[in-house]
């Protein structure tokens, strides 16, 4: 079956080991110069011993594999297995394990020798039971979770609840210590690596990437993320290439690449190749000791040499016409070029190693037929039960465990103690390190308001200037970033950049500007590397903010699906801190694509995210400036969500003071009395809601019409900045109750709803109302391309001319009385769809319409 | 400015040139070893004639960017440029437009010289002004587009008509003749491109990558496509990575590795690069054309060995064990490991070149401040205006264009002709070739069924016998494949393997199954790759169908908006030819993931995709295996669609024969008299709906428990296959009347409705129905992981104890005389949960449960 390593005859019996507690604090850490370095004697080959406490570490986790993906009972095979010793319903996948069982066990010995700070990435799909196994031997589990204990019994609850129901899932999951990487879509841990990396100097990242995984797009793209990581402010991140050769039934892509053309592509992609390959454990053992021994020593010499001269050359990180970190000659080229050439581990083992080799005279051992449950129907067939009880025993177990069913000191030998076990380090459970964000005081950045609509200003650059404080505030600490696919400036946030610069490790030219080193803005076109970058960072405990286009946001739809999943999962983990929220800004919304036209146009991300975990999601329409600094505030404070803010970068009605700003946040959504001509005495004729800047603008526009044009009709406008607000308090934790439904809205008048997306979304989340039947909502409808700011708003007749017309057509008694009013809206309507097919542009007195409430 | 080639003093006033007519039927193409090969003679140094031919044809282009971007009137410069020639929108990206001309006018003269059959994909964003110019220059857009003359005037209209209210967009899109990609979104243009080239063995299909784009995680995964890609029956794909170094406002990872980084990337991808890099207009033009001339006759080579032994080879694509399309040794490795390298051009030219090299004192050309409009504010700034006019004037448009605005000779000597114009290649408009798959007739599929629910069939496997019937059915045209992330067999259409194997080019080994060179699966673990080969493949006039796991389909969320735009647009075309539909098969649904757990729970796409369009989008949620294949052969016939199936392919109860499936399926939704109560003389007490496989079983047990405990209660069934039923008949073509709704439904009767998915997506599309405050939805909610087949059913209340206590609770009267056998119901329900917790198997009575109608 397979040719384990030899080990001493008589292991030492451990007894006793204290079971630690987790270090909230933030460990102190050496500085690089002082950490331990691999003194002569480890690169030496290892000692025999050392070899063999490796091989039973291996060993033992293998077993805990097998153990969790067959038996209920029996765990110790302290008797011959019978068939009610097997699980029912045969779950779980063997073909990853023994690969990762073996990194992990060669990272505790390295982490343990050197002293590391490191964590794990565990990228293969379904890599559970290795990796719980790895957490019960070194004792995390036992600590996080007490019930199972590290001995026959919590080896037996540790076998059964491994998918069972109530019990844990089949993949690195939020409920595995040390794990900060959802298992289940793939594509994503080499970018969880670099968030994590980014700003913590003193870690390293290994990351376990499969061949599956690498055949992602994310993943393919992730590995230009070298480019971006500063060696002197980051970590180091390590990627482990495991070629176990297949997927779920197929040979994968970079496994029967030739070795040469490997090479070369990871050479491409800036990494220095090492290779460990092999079915013959002794050896595999002894290769992959001297990979990571390799790799780590030119990990540390590059931070060394990057840290030597790194404080003095890039100085604070504040931004400048093209700082490159470097000093830059009369070439045009700089510092940039020195980028290191960081290691990568390609390890070549079978698939299902050390499994059956042939099941029913199959070959699986190496092959696809090893993925899942090597044998199958071992409580129905007596010749699969002996070969799984042969193949538990190949690993000698009673070498492994000791009578009551604790892990010989052999097998603990090369674990590490305290937080600097994988399954223990407090960066994989990175609500324990986050610090709140120095949070300024909103009234230094809000616009002036004495009366609404007297001014604009583009939303998203007056966030700009508060999130630019923010990022100077955290110069010393480092914890903020600010990620976007090359569209931060054009997002108009620039002035970021005068508190730091564009994280940028490849050659600085003449013409490029606030590129750094040190930046920490990131810009890469790629929405799935800023997603995966951001995800990691917060992960750890930092905080950070996402802008995008709003239409190409989908791109991560099953990201953010799965990092929703997450956050709902760690919510209910007494032992899983608060994180940070991971917040969007969409801006370049739908309504202003005048620049780009139908490709660009799609506000459903809003709907995409609140069909998940009401506990988590938050979607924010800020109406203006000082509403969006209020929002931006509120979600950079929160904890454990994803806050989605939409917000326009063209120059914006500033409706709300900032007092009013802070109040209509609070509230949520409120009637803006102000714009309406409600007497106050009686309920209004008809309500015109909206949500979203461009919405709010025509809502107003259309009020101010109804006030000339019929100035007795009793009108109410309705402002919904926190979307789940329209929610019933049953739906959602933001939810209004009914009796505040019907006070903001009424239970029988019409309501005019101009709404930023989707016009369904509104009724979804309303549609228990009781007023709901009176409720018509005008919103984006899949229309075309578009040229002009107004442009789409008349097609989508969202226009405040079409809203005028729709308050007639539905308040009762209006239609007649008032025809000649709307008659006249109906000509500008179409007058205005006329001009801009004509001149381009919009009717001017549209464009240059101000309020005059 | 720039430094253009020289051209002759005198160009050659062209006349006339007669337009050509699209050719709808496939051009006869010669056989490899007939096609024209590159003479000796063409592989010199190209003749000066034919350069100062290609540079008049490249600035010709430019010049005709640049008008588009910025002229009204004054197209030729007939009189000094002035204020009012300028549009007063400045919109549009001129960076990329000198680059794609460039690559363009060499692609016309290969194209031309070698009789090419060839088309090309163009990557990168915003390129729209440079692919219209062209198609203007070589008559495809007069041709598509008759108003817009290749003239003065149609010049004017060409120019007025960009990015101009009513006009055409920015980008590459629909509109644009020669173009089978949005440019809009980025990342997909390789893989589309490869999805052209798959089963075109003719074909050369040149794809231009954008240096941004190549960030892009799809992008980056689409590189290795080239293992899939068949030398024998697929045609060449020749990217031309143009690096121009710059995207929105950063420089870009890959313009900013050094050479040999590169090299090693581009050679681990298994491509040999060819460079071609400057500034000087002369020296570039040699050199792209020696590198097309080199390509293309590396491609040809490529072409003839595979081909010259190939079809002996690789025989008839029968699928087969371990088969590897070769004779494979004792080595166990076959001619896999013959893959050949395929050449990239690497084109390194500055980001709007030839444009202004500075604009008020900072440097323009070759910077990011040429992406969009180097000089902004025209009509007012008369300095702009002056550069304005140099700038265009620098293309000396007297050479190129005669006084009535026609292209001179010297423009147009190296454009092909007909069909061979890039804009007028049938491929790019593939409805012209496409013909109807040969539907194989259901009977042969269809499971018995004499009465309902006696027996189960696995549906997506039974599908799969059809679809191998297709596959060997299309085995000589070559015109369907099917997609999937390494899941066919695990979805259960392993029957494809009969008829063919799956595609693949490296190396095969003895444990491998069904591999082979011309397969028609397409297996890779990504997502955006199987999209975007299918996108390419069915743009060009093919059939083929995408089977996911219903979570992770996801992941294509954002390219599926982008192709649903694409189809909604090029419907509205007259002259776009209506295309095989995107077909989805959604398996390893949300209700089955005892498996995988929570990471793998997501209905959500159903919604996603009903956001879109309603003249393109269809959801199908089958009940079993005859609808299921009732509603595939809809799905294969229908055009212009994006299709979504969601089944399951775990055993399921079999409810219909084929020809109820067939009358159910022609309905979309109906009521199923056999599974009720109702006497058929007055209304009955409750409607139970169901939509999806499991809802269905759930609700049917449900019928059978009130039919036991309840037989008065007049109860009926109604299943929903099309979701888009559901709709008003004025929201999508597919709806239902209000009247055919309260038919089905009542108006006023309780509605218990089980759902697949979300279950607000029903009220959303239910919510302007009579009856819809009487609707109550069952369906899934995030809630964790799960473990056995029910398990998930019972803990979101869609199992049939609860379905049965909702209708005990809601209709009128019930609640007291069913008091009794609610309770009994409720603690069904409670032991089923702890039955589960505590056996890991579902309650027996449940697991071995059967339709006793």
């Amino acid at each position: 079956m397979w040719n384990p390593c030899p080990t001493p005859s008589e292991p030492a019996q451990r007894t006793h080991r204290t079971e630690r507690t987790h270090r909230t604090e933030r460990p102190q850490r050496p500085e690089p110069s002082q950490r331990p370095r691999p003194s002569e004697q480890e690169s030496l080959p290892m000692a025999k011993d050392r070899m063999a406490a490796l091989d039973a570490h291996w060993r033992a986790a293998n077993y805990l594999a097998v153990g969790q993906i067959y038996l209920l009972a029996n765990p110790l095979l302290t008797e011959p297995l019978k068939p009610e010793h097997i699980k029912p319903r045969l779950l779980g996948h063997w073909g990853t394990s023994p690969g990762l069982n073996l990194v992990h066990t060669h990272l505790n010995r390295v982490v343990a020798e050197r002293d590391l700070d490191a964590i794990c990435v565990w990228g293969p799909g379904h890599g559970g039971p290795a990796v719980l196994a790895n957490s019960w031997l070194e004792g995390s589990y036992t600590q996080t979770y007490p019930d199972i204990t590290r001995d026959a019994a919590g080896m037996e609850r540790l076998f059964r609840q491994f998918s069972f129901p109530g019990g844990v899932p089949s993949h690195v999951a939020p409920e595995t210590p040390g794990s900060l990487h959802e298992g289940g879509e793939l594509g994503y841990s080499l970018a969880h690596a670099y968030g994590a990396a980014f700003d913590n100097p003193d870690l390293l990242v290994t990351c376990v990437i499969g061949d599956g995984e690498a055949e992602t797009g994310p993943l393919a793209g992730s590995w230009h993320s070298n480019k971006f990581l500063d060696p002197v402010h980051d970590g180091a991140v390590l990627p482990v290439l495991h070629l176990n050769g297949y997927k779920i039934a197929n040979p994968t892509v970079l496994a029967r690449l030739p070795r040469a053309e490997l090479d070369e592509l990871l050479r491409g992609y800036g990494h220095d190749p090492i290779h460990v390959s092999g079915d013959d454990p002794r050896r595999v053992h002894r290769e992959l000791a001297k990979a990571m021994d390799q790799a780590l020593d030119r990990i540390a010499r590059i931070q060394q040499e990057a840290r030597g001269h790194g404080t003095a050359r890039s100085g604070k990180g504040q931004g400048g016409k093209g700082q490159g970190g470097g000093s830059r000659g009369g070439t045009g080229r700089s510092a940039g070029n020195e980028r290191p050439r960081w290691p990568v581990i390609v390890l070549r083992t079978p698939k299902g190693w050390t499994g059956p080799a042939e099941v029913d005279g199959e070959p699986v051992e190496g092959t696809w037929r090893s993925h899942q449950v090597p044998l199958s129907g071992v409580r129905e067939n007596p010749e699969h039960l002996r070969q799984l009880e042969a193949w538990l025993r190949s690993y000698r177990p009673e070498e492994l465990f000791d009578a009551e069913g604790r892990p010989t000191s052999l097998v603990l030998d090369c674990v590490p103690e305290g937080t600097r076990r994988l399954g223990a380090n407090p960066h994989t459970n990175g609500g324990l390190l986050l610090s709140s964000l120095p949070m300024p005081d909103l009234d230094d950045f809000a616009v002036p308001v004495d009366k609404p609509g007297a001014s604009t200003h583009e939303p998203t650059r007056v966030l700009g200037g508060m999130l630019a404080r923010v990022m100077a505030d955290t110069a010393e600490r480092r914890n903020f970033r600010v990620v976007g696919p090359d569209e931060t400036e054009s997002n108009r946030l620039g002035a970021l950049y005068e508190a730091t610069g564009k994280a940028w490790q490849a050659e600085v030219l003449d013409t490029d500007e606030h590129l750094a080193r040190d930046g920490r803005v990131l810009e890469v076109l790629s929405e799935h590397l800023c997603q995966g970058w951001l995800e990691g960072y917060l992960l750890t405990g930092r905080h950070g903010l996402f802008s995008s286009y709003e239409a190409f946001v989908h791109i991560v739809d099953s990201m953010v699906n799965q990092h929703i999943k997450w956050l709902k999962t760690s919510r209910e983990l007494p032992w899983r801190a608060p994180l940070a929220s991971l917040n969007y800004l969409l801006t370049s919304h739908v309504w202003r694509q005048d620049h780009n036209g139908f490709s660009h146009q799609d506000p459903g991300f809003v709907d995409h995210v609140l069909n998940k975990s009401p506990e988590v999601v938050r979607v924010y329409l800020p109406p203006d400036a000082n509403t969006l600094l209020c929002v931006a505030d509120q979600t950079l404070r929160s904890r454990d969500k994803v806050n989605v803010i939409v917000a326009g970068k063209q120059p914006c009605f500033d409706w709300l003071s900032m007092e009013q700003a802070r109040a209509h946040c609070a509230r949520g959504a409120g009637i803006w009395e102000w714009a309406g001509t409600e007497n106050g005495e009686r309920e209004p004729d008809v309500v015109l809601a909206c949500a979203g800047d461009v919405p709010t603008q025509e809502v107003l526009a259309a009020a101010g019409l109804l006030r000339t044009h019929l100035p007795d009709l009793a009108v109410r406008v309705v402002n919904v900045v926190d979307m789940a607000r329209l929610m019933p308090t049953s739906e959602h934790p933001d939810g209004m109750a009914d009796s505040e439904y019907d006070a903001l809205f009424t239970a029988d008048k019409p309501v005019i709803f101009a709404y930023h997306g989707y016009p369904w979304l509104i009724h979804r989340l309303a549609y228990r109302r009781t007023g709901h039947a009176n409720l018509h909502v005008r919103g984006y409808r899949e229309s075309g391309t578009t040229t002009t700011p107004f442009d789409m708003v008349v097609r989508n007749g969202l226009d405040r001319y079409r809203l005028v017309m729709d308050v007639i057509d539905r308040v009762p008694g209006l239609a007649v009385r008032a025809a000649p009013v709307r008659q006249r809206m109906a000509d500008v309507h179409t007058r205005h769809e006329a001009w801009i097919r004509e001149h381009g542009t919009d009717l001017p007195e549209v464009a240059e319409w101000t309020w005059s409430g």
